[in-house]
């Protein structure tokens, strides 16, 4: 039975918290947070739990086998490498950290103190992120062309760092996991509508070597929320609309092919298809995936590594934005499997 | 009775033909197209027209009073420039010419011999682009933020131009009718999936001289037809979705605020309005638009002015995309008035 | 090449006219109205069809092979037999008549005198109401266990006759045309909110021998409109919603079965299909089948028997729901073939 | 600080002790289920409380104020009678009981004992349902002329009654809730495609005194999930979709009036509004509202009163429907505040 220590009960620990409570492999020890406020909860929901203000109580007992960072990102990188140093396992909430610089560490103290390091993309455990893999890695789709995803709602605005680290996160992470190459450069535009001048609206545009293009639409200032994202493959082209409640992907048999002889192009729109797709709880299936890698050693889905990728283009981004749109070149990080 | 000829009978040209026959102050009396089939299809349809294979006989007949023309783009400047010179007003499909400098000439043209140029940019002669023109003016929605658009489907690949000109001017002619600032910049990424490198995909991004930012989402290559708009004022909040049938504009009563004393952001979710608005058909407005102003000789909303500011912003966009998304300043365009 | 006149200039007619006058094998040679504004806009879009103010210049008129009526229900019955009579193939528009006794004698005079007797229940012409007709005869479907439909919008409230002859009428038809087994019995409710008695809200029970349910639901009186079908087969279920765009049916693998032993029943939630289906307009292949039935002497999908079938089910609905809902069974109807 | 006691830990106990944990004036000091593997679950999840096998522990403890009851409802009227008996305030899944019967000797116990007896009609605690309510209440809608329901799943069969009692039973709470008039007579068909004779699919149509009539469409065997209810007012008409994640609840100022002289009807299309309403969890408010009436005696929102009238409806609809449509009267029930 591992035991688990949790810091920070705000907006997303107490789903963590739930998690690891049902999961039967572990046994929530101990919660801390802050805010005495929170405490209450965390003695009410749970009596039998720890609840402390002070995560050096989790970080520095012996009986604990594995930290949860549920933290403000720029508290990040001092907890996840305080928690290693001490042999703890990490799970940290995304983005892993808010530099490329941390990222590369905390990969690298995971790696010398073998310890497992998971950041929560949680998208990397959606059922349905994981039925569109499927269908692109048979083949079904074909070559991606196309990667397009609009995610905006009117969102809590953060302090510490802007719109591209609280959603496009999201999107790199899928764009990440589903298409096999590299991004190679980004151009970004946003703006600032409050006086701190961290974006509130962000669009990225991302290449690659190969005729590819993906682009993210971010955005805390929309009166809806749209979580829409268009894949465009040489045989078929996907639609997957989180918001839907069960039928998020659509599979259209619909396409174009550019005719030999003369420049035309013929189209063709044909049917549709809405597959089935694994309706468990993503943070259920992250949790399973953090206890199994404790347990065999195995490396996570969302790994430190995987997470250091998203870092890099988050970075790349931020820099183009101030740049006005300049291309930024994203070197190959040589700390990537 | 104002006497019409119509040049192209493809596309759009039957819906063109279709209102002008409906409308009791003009007459149409000849047709051309180069097409034989196109030609049996007038006769079909409207008996007493006459249909003819060039356009010389339209533009050279002194009984012609008005001409459309409904042809491809890269013919559209000699058409016009022929036909104003022999003394006819104009009503050209969008975007008027290729470039800006055609653009500017044939506005010099219409001046010069005091003709009416109307540039069929359609939506502004839609009710439900008209209701939110009203909503802005009257300030309900307060100073605009952002104007966001997508506009993508499975669309015709044009041959001569690439999608911006045939999609994004749509955004650009909404965009400068409702909003009262001109485009400072514009970074726009792209892409061809084609040999052509002429752009299937294209993302606008505008910037102004005040803290205001529009961006355009265009494509041929989407498999479902999105057309939404969303437009963030400092009061309220408009999504435009012109695929719904009747209720295409939502108002939402929803909005942030920054605290003066702390970098927080206050919150507000209203309630949603969605008005009601004209459903005349903007085929038919135009036309009147059209006809009106030749009678009494006012300027047509969609003159050869606004048709030039676009023409302006999509030379700089394409510009952009060559240069792999570098800003592009719009300088003033000295023949807007 | 046949030579075509039209009653009626109102609403459907120039639907109608429009379609006539586009196919290659008719000519429109006349069209009838009382109201001198409707023959004014007939002059107006068609200069070289006579427009004329009474129906016997049509009826009478040698040179005139078929007959389209496009007047109010309780003309049908006089107008079609005066054609009939007259020698003329016939177009009428739904419901064939108000009254069954009436819609015999209909189908008995075009059987005399071996005329075409085509019915205008135009769902039978859609390609998403043949697509699903394909899939049910495939039998890919299974049995029909129930077919539940929701018609419904502000509509204009009939002076002659209640809700379900104008709108029930479309979905007996389409439940006809789907299913191979004749409605056994009606039960119906409704209610009037005005002071004519006429029911502006219907809803219909229908009973089969089978173990199979008919439900429908209309009215005039909904703030929306809704055009929905729920189609359950004992393999697959069908949601065909007329008001989506281009996806208009969903097939559903989806489905439960009793357990043999236990009184349990077992779920399957599967994929969804959405098929492809012939977008032409329904009014255009309507037009057609009523020209090639009068070339060929065959008989048209939506002929005389079909629509005598569907006024017998719309007289015993009136009748149940005049008295509150009795069951009123359909005795087994001689004429049909 | 109140103690509790739940008795059944199946598909909705969860539910109802994560929300009485959650709540400061009452602690959940035992659960009882038959099925070991629940029991398990609540020790793990709820390491404080006290699991037990069976009910008569909870409702034999003198520590206990208040007995939840989650079970099937054909064991709802032999616990709840115990419970009161032995003097605990009762909370019991809806509906009450599965006969008028029984709800009346519940309702007279309750009253008896002066036991708070709340029924969890669960719909009676949600914003959206309030929201109209308070419209309605106001005055906005005018006088309500239709209600008409549509709530199909492909949903779990019941063993021992039909979907009316399981689904049906949620829009007469509505219902009964919104309008301020007792249902007159019930008119229902159903259909069973099981072998046990109870319905999967069922539509009542229910009459009033006045000009007023409601209709309700239930079923467990759509592919689809709908949850749609419009009303239609003289002034207003509403349409509340459940389905909808936020904007759940359209208020459309559209209506008709006939014209005094002639027979005509009016139209009138005119703005949507789309109001905000309360979001918290509607079992929170129900947990509250039944920890307030029991420290207050006053009686809650969905007393037993209440459930009464709807098991008075389920009871009438159930013979109709075994008459095979027989319009069935509904005697005022004299137990009725």
């Amino acid at each position: 039975m591992l035991n688990i220590g949790v810091i920070g009960f705000g907006y997303w620990g107490p789903n963590l918290v739930r998690n690891f409570v049902s999961n039967e492999k572990c046994s929530v020890k101990m919660v801390a947070d802050k805010n005495p406020e929170r405490l209450k909860l965390v003695k009410k929901l749970y009596p039998s739990v720890n609840a402390v203000s002070g995560e050096d109580k989790i970080i520095g007992n012996p009986g604990i086998d594995a930290v949860i960072i549920a933290t403000p990102i720029s508290t990040h990188y001092a907890l996840a490498k305080k928690a290693l140093l001490a042999g703890k396992h990490v799970l940290v909430e995304k983005p892993i950290t808010n530099s490329k610089k941390h990222a590369i560490e905390l990969v690298r103290l995971a790696r010398k103190y073998k310890k497992i390091l998971l950041v929560d993309h949680i998208f990397l455990y959606h059922g349905a992120v994981n039925k569109i893999k499927e269908l692109i890695d048979k083949g079904d789709i074909g070559e991606i062309e196309y990667f397009d995803s609009i995610r905006v709602n009117l969102g809590l605005f953060q302090q510490d760092s802007s719109v591209i680290w609280d959603l496009a996160v999201h999107d790199l992470s899928i764009l990440d996991y589903l298409i096999n190459e590299k991004v190679k450069s980004v151009i970004a535009t946003g703006i600032s509508h409050t006086k701190n001048s961290i974006e509130n609206i962000a669009y990225l545009t991302l290449k690659f070597k190969s005729n590819r293009i993906a682009h993210i639409n971010s955005s805390w200032t929309s009166p809806v929320k749209i979580r829409q994202i268009l894949i465009g493959g040489t045989k078929k082209m996907i639609v997957y609309n989180d918001v839907e409640p069960t039928e998020k992907i659509k599979v259209y048999d619909t396409g174009y092919t550019m005719q030999r002889e003369k420049a035309l192009v013929d189209y063709r729109i044909g049917d549709v298809y809405i597959p089935k797709f694994d309706q468990s709880e993503a943070l259920a299936n992250l949790t399973k995936d953090f206890i199994r890698s404790i347990l065999t050693g195995a490396s996570p889905v969302s790994n430190g590594e995987r997470a250091l990728t998203i870092i890099n283009i988050l970075e790349g981004a931020q820099a183009s934005i101030k740049a006005n749109g300049k291309e930024v070149f994203l070197h190959e990080n040589a700390e990537h499997k």
